[in-house]
């Protein structure tokens, strides 16, 4: 069988399979799996890619049943049961788990993604790090007019998008701006950066509860961040942004970092696979997690949608995607055993988000943590999750520095083309 | 005055202007400074970028007297005093040191470079290690037929030049190849890749002493590189590597990878700097490390060449520069101070070359070490060496790591271009 996708859900699906009588062959674009999580992180220059990513192969090398290949999956022909590689290959498979991920939507507009990078993969972590260090290496450079201001917006920093990744991100670069950079130029003061959280719904984490929601807010404007809620972004350029407020009116921002950490659009594998996705693209399935035209193909993660018991959808995130990977695995070897499958059931761990330095809100469902406190459960948690002992005790000391120094690791620019 | 280059030459330079009553501008391409001894653990997957560079502005952060900005300088004007940035603007110096560094010679086969990179910059370190894992990757790709031997080249890795980084290169790849990616592949052998060091003289490591080369050289066998001395690189395509042997023979080694640790040509800078530069681009310097057309323009590093009292120019090696950069910064001020300026006296603290993993070869001149106690003095000296105390304990950690476990923690492949 054939696993396509190596995030969360392919690789738990793979690691269901663990000791069965199955020969899994699992493919991805990249060597190597990355804790999402944390990829915000890596974007603000306080992780190293390696500390967050390990190489897919290595992660399964103890399971002997599982062959990884690098490989960009262009088609998948359920009739011929064979997938389409883009340099040629055409393997085929007898059952199929696709996990092949999201990435970001920008409401129609594929013009400002180039304006707007957004943050789902390694490349796009480092490219994002690449634009915000350069930016104040820019405005160092160009800074002369005696406290004129920031006109060109080169210290000006938009961020779309209230959810985790967005709050996250803008507590971070307030972090940077304010404490990291401190004493490190000599022309411009960094902690005048203005860093501005824009969001179209009425207040930041909708997902959680309304005081959670309330505190973020608060946390993020004391790290000075401004944050414009019921904000709608109608148009993004290499030279700012333009919202309008709840009340229609209509203003401009400039800036030339923008980031995007709002909407969602499914692989566009998705929609060769069924006729039922839904608008974000991602393919409707059934509750044993297969497609409704065929049982043998087995959709999850963010590429999935289904409804929970309360009829709303399962979320967008790492839990889900590794709960049904799993699944979708289990049900293969079920078929295979000629046992009935089994719909896929959600256990919900809870939901946390965490806002610059020592600051997060947690929603564990039986317990509501804000703060330190969260925290505290934010940081151990996530270094719970992180692949490999190696990673997680350099992650470790890694915090354990910045927390105590105020420093980032890895604020590196790399990159020929851009680094000049 | 203004300091061209943050690598070692032009940061201690800076660094010996510490408290001085001057303003001084570092301009550099990049805004990182790299340890360069150990940009070949990067290359091979053993430290992330982060672990060894650290941006210039942060080492430099508590000296008010500095000024750093990214700028690429085009060329000197001794004249107006006067340099000329890419992105237009014309600084000018009251005084100048130059310490722009070096890049590989091609010994003028400029079209071997795409298919042999050199390993001079962290952009060099992150493209080999890229190549490197992407032909192991391809290699289990195209797999299939049984034991075809690798006729296409793709498990063959040729390494040219037989100097510490050449040497240290290939003990790093026979060691990923023979212990760290020992379990993750299933159609491929990686401990049956070739490992290939091709070095024009008649022993490696020609600084050492000849019982340290006979060393090296025993090590390396022993991890299974391949070690051909007295045997010159005629051509480098895409497929391959033709040499010559000592006796005139030429032949063609089929390989995917090849490697350049040879030949050195200084930055283009020295050039329009100088009518006195030798073969290699660099710029003959009075003993004050002033360039004789001008006493205000110091040049230091690989980018200057020096005879010591031996009648033999100084080597490229980062202590020479350190020491240089220092000189040249001292120079500025006792001319500022009326006083005369004072010739360079070299210290030399000695030389170390590591082979795979804990064997090393040193020699401090009134010491000769080899094998694993060698390795620990190398060990020492490096983690001392390293800028900053969590680059310090991060190494440390990451080698402990290493060394327990043969795991290498940075193996990924980051690049859109190349990555599918």
């Amino acid at each position: 069988m054939v696993i396509v996708g190596g995030g969360f859900g392919g690789l738990w699906a793979a690691r269901a399979l663990a000791g069965a009588e199955v020969d899994v062959t699992l493919l991805d674009r990249r060597n190597h799996h990355v804790f999402q999580p944390l990829l915000y992180q890596v974007a603000t220059a306080g992780l190293s890619p390696g500390e967050i990513a390990s190489p897919i192969r290595w992660i399964l090398r103890r399971q002997a049943n599982v062959t990884v290949l690098l490989g960009d999956v262009l088609a998948i022909n359920c009739d011929a049961k064979r997938l389409r590689l883009s340099e040629g290959a055409e393997p085929g498979y007898d059952y199929l788990i696709v996990a092949a991920g999201a990435r970001h939507a920008y409401f129609g507009h594929d013009d400002w993604r180039a304006h707007a990078p957004g943050l789902k993969t390694m490349e796009d972590a480092l490219h994002i790090r690449r634009r915000v260090l350069l930016a104040f290496e820019q405005a160092e450079r160009l800074a002369g007019a005696p406290d004129g201001g920031d006109p060109e917006g080169l210290l000006t920093f938009v961020i779309v998008g209230g959810g985790p990744t967005g709050v996250e991100l803008a507590g971070a670069l307030a972090e940077i701006a304010r404490h990291t950079m401190r004493h490190d130029f000599r022309r411009i003061d960094p902690s005048k950066a203005a860093i501005i959280l824009v969001e179209g719904g009425p207040r930041v984490l909708p997902a959680f509860s309304e005081p959670h929601s309330a505190f973020a807010r608060g946390a993020l404007e004391r790290l000075g961040v401004s944050v414009r809620t019921s904000t709608m972004v109608t148009a993004v350029d290499g030279a700012g942004v333009t919202v309008r407020a709840a009340d229609g009116s209509e203003s401009r921002i400039a800036s030339r970092t923008a980031l995007w950490a709002a909407g969602v659009a499914a692989s566009p594998l998705g929609a060769g696979l069924s006729a039922h996705t839904d608008r974000a693209g991602r393919v409707r399935v059934r509750p044993e997690l297969t497609i409704s035209e065929r049982d043998d193909v087995f959709v999850v993660g963010d590429l999935a949608t289904l409804a929970g018991p309360d009829g709303q959808p399962y979320p967008g995130v790492a839990q889900v995607a590794m709960q049904q990977g799993a699944q979708a695995a289990r049900n293969v070897l079920r078929r295979l055993a000629g046992q009935p499958m089994r719909p896929f059931r959600y256990r919900d761990y809870g939901n946390m988000a965490t806002i610059g330095r020592a600051k997060a809100v947690a929603d564990l469902g039986w317990l509501q943590l804000r703060g330190y406190v969260a925290w505290l459960a934010w940081l151990f948690i996530h270094v719970l999750k992180l692949i490999g002992f190696r990673n997680r005790a350099s992650v470790m000391l890694q915090w354990a520095w910045a927390y105590f120094s105020y420093q980032r690791s890895a604020r590196l620019i790399t990159d020929d083309e851009e680094s000049r």
